[in-house]
């Protein structure tokens, strides 16, 4: 299979989860050495879970296959821009590329806040729309420490 | 319950998921009414999931318990400042407020990407460590079309 092969068969999950009502016009495959290994569709609203889209579905489950919580060697393809969650899930598995078709001013215009919550975590934190603090940093900070000298820690 | 004895609670389930090794030293509660309705802790290396964040799992409980896929009315407390796969799923789930206590320079000094990735994500695609690149958005893009016009699509 080539590229567009693998980019043809997310954009086909993307429309058969639109249609089956399982979530947004969303899906993504996880690939390596040449095979899917995972693939999914969004399942926001009918999971009830807004971490469900097509790349995170995709990863969990590629990472379960593999036993592993790294892509190594995996590229992803995905039917639109990975929104900043799923950007951030792809950082964490460390794939080796990622191929999308959509972009995050497409998903805009068809409703979808992706573009929006890109320009709000470049924003300080005192100007965003959900409001962060800041509280008993003292408290928590010393779990960093124990962690650097925990000898028997799976660093990730 | 309190501001502070929700945030202590984050903080002792981030120990506990430490010393269990779950995972990395982080936790996270979702309160509403006054009430946890969610607690977690990292679970990335024992569940082989790279998403597996206190505040991912968190979220994905509340939403399970409540039957939605948005978390309104909530606020998240978490013994760390979000990463930006956290951030970008606290947009989706859209609760009121979200109280840290450790930043990401702080996860950063113990080894974590969270800063990494955060400076990652305000690059340009060309510019990032993980390349990305599009292809094929002409077959993609009918999808929003389609998901525009459709009547029984449900929105979030």
């Amino acid at each position: 299979m080539t590229d567009k092969k693998f980019m043809e068969r997310a954009i086909e999950l993307a429309g058969k989860g639109m249609a089956s009502n399982a979530g947004g016009p969303f899906g993504a495959v996880v690939v390596k050495d040449g095979v899917i290994i995972s693939e999914a569709s969004n399942r926001v609203t009918s999971d009830n879970d807004p971490t469900a889209h097509a790349e995170v579905l995709a990863i969990r489950e590629a990472c379960r296959k593999l036993g592993t919580y790294t892509l190594e060697g995996c590229t992803i393809y995905t039917s639109c821009e990975p929104c900043p969650m799923c950007l951030g899930a792809i950082y964490w598995a460390r794939p080796v590329a990622v191929v999308y078709a959509c972009d995050r001013t497409d998903a805009a215009d068809a409703g979808f806040d992706d573009r929006f919550i890109y320009d709000e975590i470049s924003l300080d934190m005192g100007s965003r729309l959900i409001p962060f603090s800041q509280t008993m940093r003292d408290k928590a900070l010393p779990l960093f420490t124990e962690w650097r000298e925990k000898e028997d820690a799976e660093r990730y």
